[in-house]
């Protein structure tokens, strides 16, 4: 069973565990591969508005996301969030958990809409699993993306309202 | 004649004078209405890659432009713009003017495609002159912009490779 809570400073080091492969792998996320664990610790947890931890029986962190508006005055009605499973608890539709967590506690937050600015194309996985949660290719941006083995991909921009 | 030119810190007030109005008014950029003159001068002149100023013969500022990474890591390649021309100086081709220098100085600068985040689809004269410089409507987000008179509102995503 999992479930999903408040961050607390304490999971920081659990969290970084799981962010850090995939950022360094590159293949996922428009971040620094070589981004410092300060910055990480900014981007993941200062900046935004909130963070969830998707936690198993014994309160070990599996998952994490995060949520702030995707733009600031006129379009801060609508929200942004950025997902990452612990590579042991891949496959158990944690990713899909944290998704539809997300929706309910943006609209808490006021939201009235949900953007991802760039999902990388041939993560098809990825792209079917936020069409299963409501989510439409709004548009699809050529070569946006330098994938470390594919090269220069499309990533798709991805919304949906609340 | 108007000729674009690097930023120096002596511009500011001018440019300041041109870029509160258009933030105020609310109508086409995501950015806080009350953005603090601190912030403006972080946004447009500080986190950029780089500034021009668009001046006369007499080298006062006319309009302003930044360009920075539209995203971060394996996205970096993607440039993003803002572009504001001074009341006086609209209707003078001030802003295709700049456009097509931004994609020059974007090409100078190793990028290789350009975005525009959020055109306000109501703005029809902007989508219109960003076609004519190149750029597709990648995509429309469905009331992304909340328009202070027209309310809710669609925003493209626009896009062109260098």
């Amino acid at each position: 069973m999992i479930t999903l809570r408040a961050y607390h400073p304490d999971d920081w080091p659990a969290l970084w565990a799981m962010l850090a492969p995939v950022f360094r792998a590159g293949e996922t996320y428009a971040v620094p591969r070589d981004i410092t664990e300060q910055d990480a610790h900014r981007m993941w947890i200062e900046l935004p508005r909130a963070v969830r931890v998707a936690v198993d029986e014994a309160d070990k962190p599996l998952g994490t996301y995060y949520m702030k508006p995707n733009q600031a005055g006129p379009g801060d009605h609508v929200a942004n969030c950025g997902y990452i499973v612990a590579a042991e608890a891949r496959g158990r539709g944690l990713a899909g958990q944290m998704c539809e967590h997300s929706l309910g506690l943006a609209r808490e937050l006021g939201f009235t809409a949900m953007q991802y600015n760039l999902v990388v194309a041939t993560n098809t996985v990825a792209v079917r699993l936020w069409q299963a949660h409501g989510f439409a290719v709004c548009g699809t941006l050529p070569g946006a993306f330098r994938h470390p083995v594919l090269g220069a991909v499309d990533a798709h921009v991805m919304y949906r309202r609340l």
